[in-house]
């Protein structure tokens, strides 16, 4: 995690035009028109990788006060068809629900969209097609961060559902970038795929930490030198507490991100 | 945080109508209109009590994987004025924002509204007029929760923002239950309002939970046979572990009452 830290814990002292206006000009112009984006979480896969994004999305803000965080509108869908059965399995497809969802924010005032779930990420650029805001790519912005990291990796380890592992997602954008992508043999990933599901029906992050942290050994081993908690529910119960080498999580990054486009640092 | 724990733990399998309806459907008509309610959640009073909520809430619905949680649209904005500012020392009125972000919601599709600031629920009549569909009262639903704690309370002690304990509002609901509330002396209460801001800052939960736990003990050596947490930044740094009669957390309340409400439980 000390790598990460030096990108996500990025300060800005720059004050918001927005806090100047007075309350009752800024609420009846559309939200989204006014300077300072409303950021469009599009989110519920899981609802709990959804709170935790938020809580990741306001720790990486520079604040002292509540009126200096982020306006946030989420739309939380859990009833969005299963990611990994849709690729895998050819269950129902998420697209017509994620275009409606991201359509939603974006009427109700959003002016960029995260999404926080890698699985769903096969699926956003026909979502990107449909609304003309911006959603910002958390794989794409792993992919950069890793290619940033120092002293510089070759190879990674990746901990996902097996949707994400099988599209390919991370090792399209790692490996334009030269780096390697390993993961788990197929009988060690239906266990990482049992623990998301175990972590999505309720069960505790200690219930699931011994596996997770065996599975990352195992990709270690194997020469990977970090890990990506490649699915959000992953980081729920592995941290860079657990394993010798830094683990990078996606929701971290795309939080950073996020905080840096509204806040314009870059 | 046992007697809580019955209330808030109660599970139904009933199985939503919704999950039968195919996706397209679903999201051809308006999200409100569906059988099973949208939860808007108008929040921001501060960010990290709403992310804080939002996991309450998903703890607190019976689900085995994703699909079964509640669709939930959340407008967070914490540049609403700030609420005690707003009754102690004439701050900007945070009504009209509350107002609009309610509006919002609605408009947006949800079904009913949860409000996770107890500071809040001081302008939430107006609110409440404005919008024609139920706001969820935090305040009310904690009497209605305390008054059926057994063995019986008939005092119990409120850590709450300034705000929030000279708005009278835990009083007026309690006292009409029989039950009196007993809060800090004023220079306690100093420095409880400065460890809410301290948590609003980002301050960790370490750093106000002595401060907390002994604000706390204070109010049961004069006798509170129960300590209500009334703002959202005290759970984040007190718990049941800390102090010796039950804690109760409005926010955990409210999450059930919505859950109750949604699924029809009551």
């Amino acid at each position: 995690m000390t790598a990460m830290k030096t990108r996500t814990g990025v300060k800005t002292s720059a004050p918001s035009p927005l806090f100047s206006l007075p309350v009752l000009e800024r609420f009846e112009s559309d939200p989204g028109s006014v300077q300072r984006s409303v950021v469009g979480i599009l989110g519920g896969m899981g609802p709990e990788a959804t709170a935790d994004f938020y809580l990741k999305l306001v720790r990486a803000t520079p604040a002292a006060r509540d009126q200096e965080h982020l306006r946030v509108l989420i739309w939380s869908d859990p009833t969005i068809p299963d990611r990994t059965e849709a690729l895998l399995t050819h269950g129902a497809d998420p697209t017509p629900a994620l275009i409606a969802g991201a359509r939603l924010l974006k009427k109700a005032g959003a002016g960029m969209l995260a999404v926080p779930c890698n699985t769903a990420h096969a699926f956003l650029k026909d979502v990107q097609a449909e609304v003309d805001i911006p959603v910002i790519h958390m794989i794409q912005e792993t992919a950069e961060y890793v290619q940033q990291l120092s002293p510089s990796v070759q190879k990674v380890g990746l901990l996902s559902t097996t949707g994400t592992q099988k599209a390919g997602l991370y090792q399209s954008w790692l490996n334009r970038k030269g780096v390697t992508v390993i993961t788990p043999d197929s009988a060690r990933q239906d266990l990482v795929m049992d623990s998301i599901h175990a972590i999505k029906a309720g069960r505790s992050a200690a219930a699931v930490r011994p596996l997770f942290t065996e599975a990352a050994l195992d990709l270690i081993g194997a020469g990977a030198q970090a890990i990506i908690g490649g699915c959000t529910e992953v980081p729920v119960g592995l941290s860079g507490n657990d394993i010798p080498v830094p683990f990078i999580d996606p929701a971290e990054i795309l939080a950073a991100a996020v905080v840096r486009r509204v806040l314009g640092a870059k």
